[in-house]
């Protein structure tokens, strides 16, 4: 049976020609042939130019999430290549023990992210196709990787909107409890069945290791700490002090039990809510020389950017508040829907009402490993901006 | 003589507020009192909030520029406190042999460039209150920086809209006519008098020594490469080979003398215009592994954006097609009218035009010794994008 071919309306071709690999199911104009969900289907636009192949999915907005732009043959092979060529564009960049060895969309085969973490990998699946044919995946990743483990962490509700149920387990050998992994030049062990993402925020690599001009010999505060990662490259690079907040009682033991791993005994981690803590600092005239913030994602929709843009501008107004003179704000990011326009002015607006006359020091993206796809705003998400605030 | 109170029109209060230090003429609603160019203006909002004080240029469109948000004396320990404050700063940070020590309004005195070449100073003055208090800036800076001499490097047009003449010149001590810097590893001969904007392109520092991770064993072009600061930060981090390409024969023959100083003997200089030269590579069929593109501002104005925006994408289309699957676009633009925004739409529009798929990998501002300032559009102006680049 041939696959089928679904023609788009007049200019919708314009943003798959521009790298966008989605197919919306409001841009078709008409469609030939049989169409199964999970099953390949040809892209053309409306003047009969071919655009593209990929799996279709009939009960997702995404209509169709386009593998390649020429017409070749989308077999093992073909995904093997992309995946180990992905890890090779890594491994060039200096990646080596812990990294995204894949990122879906922007490394040629949307739906699917591979994580590797020391000896074991953490996948994600969020589209219909790859999930139908999860058993060649898992083959392909012990052919490239021989990991130890292969977990999947399929447990988010966007699957929902391909029609598939979230899942979370150990696809493939056996994954410990506790994984030791290095991140850059520290020891971190992290838990992969119930850490955040696919186990742990490694977009933020690049950015934990580039603390280090702003660290040395500081007092340092890591907002939002998750299991540590800013307050420990602190440490790492010559903090004299780092206090790490967290509003999880779990974040903070895993905290406490990497900063011994690494043999940092300058840090603390103290169990509160950053928006509370953050005020109470003011209140007990507390200072810091160096404060990192980087909140979960406060816009998680379009709809929620207003609320969202509050969020972020409470937390950076209280942080800029309790900056000793000269000192420096690490302020990150991860919604794309917070774009980089709006995450300035929303600085801007924060270091106003904080009366602060502020310097941008630096501007920095995700981790390489996590690269953005041109033409795809969503994969462009994590900002960071180091500020140096000044008493105005 | 008290200095003039200068009214704003209702609204225009609001810039000034999020820390933009400029005043232009036609937001002023009246002003009360003597005003004379090069003096003290006292600046108030319509509802007669205190905004700040500055110096007033009344041949300027830029009336007053702001020095201080608070009432206190504006005298030479006023002056000498915010340039000592700004060298610590760069200190912090980790700047030793040269580096910019002020960057004008972002550092909180509109209108005075100080850089740091070795023992030498290379300054300039945009403002006609700085300009008249020339004598006074030389004490504290030989009484801060005790330099061997300090060049002056006035000589650009937008001093005329100040109502002051270009001017160059030794103003203190002796300046040779090649001056030995560091730059990050590097050793550089720069010549002060004659090199770009203060003798050297300091704000590429940062972003010349991260090209690291793209340029190991690899074939590297550096085109517009002026003295070689991105191609022989290539030749330092271990690339195979490096072609400098740059229109001027001087620039030519500093970047041979660039690298024999460093040692260096796998990178050559050739005297070609870069959109030829990129055009001749493509008919040779050559490519390159990484190609470095650092072009001067193609939009100096906001008029000129459109021009501009077609010579940086024929720059990035043009390096796009010659770049070996998989490799890197490290590009450039240094012109505050290429919004990130734009910067990005050109080089998703390149990238198609080129027929590339195209991961961001990086994006950069200019190096944390020229801070932006924040509320400020045109302090930041420098881009680096860093781009994978896919055959589709």
């Amino acid at each position: 049976m041939n696959p089928c071919k679904i023609y788009l309306k007049k200019g919708e071709e314009v943003r798959i020609q521009e790298g966008h690999p989605w197919v919306f199911s409001n841009e078709i104009d008409h469609i030939v042939g049989f169409i199964k969900s999970g099953e390949l289907a040809y892209v053309y636009a409306f003047d009969d130019t071919f655009l593209g192949k990929g799996y279709l999915n009939t009960n997702s907005k995404i209509f169709v999430r386009i593998l390649s732009s020429e017409d070749i043959e989308i077999d093992e092979a073909f995904f093997k290549a992309k995946i180990l060529k992905a890890k090779q564009a890594r491994e060039g960049l200096g990646y080596q023990n812990s990294y995204r060895a894949f990122f879906g969309e922007s490394d040629g085969i949307p739906g699917l992210i591979i994580d590797k973490y020391g000896d074991y990998l953490s996948i994600q699946i969020l589209s219909l196709g790859i999930d139908q044919r999860k058993e060649m995946f898992i083959q392909i990743l012990v052919s490239i990787f021989n990991p130890k483990g292969i977990l999947e962490r399929s447990d988010v509700s966007v699957r929902t909107k391909e029609g598939l149920e979230p899942f979370k387990g150990v696809i493939y050998g056996e994954v410990p409890p506790k994984v030791i992994i290095k991140e850059n030049e520290l020891t971190m062990s992290v838990d992969l069945m119930n850490g955040q993402k696919t186990g742990f925020f490694l977009d933020q690599q690049d950015n934990h290791n580039a603390v280090k001009p702003y660290v040395k010999d500081k007092n340092v505060l890591d907002c939002f700490a998750n299991i540590g990662g800013f307050g420990l490259h602190a440490a790492y690079h010559g903090a004299k002090k780092v206090t790490c907040v967290d509003i999880s009682a779990l974040a903070v033991s895993d905290i406490l039990n990497n900063a011994k791993l690494n043999g940092f005994t300058q840090v603390e981690a103290i169990e509160k809510d950053v928006f509370d803590q953050l005020r109470a600092y003011q209140k007990e005239g507390k200072t810091f020389d160096t404060i990192i913030l980087d909140p979960p994602a406060f816009a998680k929709n379009k709809d929620a950017i207003k609320r969202a843009y509050q969020g972020y501008k409470d937390i950076n107004l209280q942080a800029m508040k309790i900056i000793e003179d000269g000192g420096y704000l690490y302020t990150c990011s991860c919604s794309h829907y917070m774009t980089i326009d709006l995450f300035l002015q929303m600085l801007q607006d924060a270091a106003r009402d904080a009366k602060k006359k502020v310097q941008m020091v630096e501007m920095r993206i995700q981790s390489k490993d996590h690269p953005a796809l041109l033409g795809s705003d969503e994969s462009l998400y994590l900002k960071c901006v180091i500020l140096r605030v000044m008493n105005a």
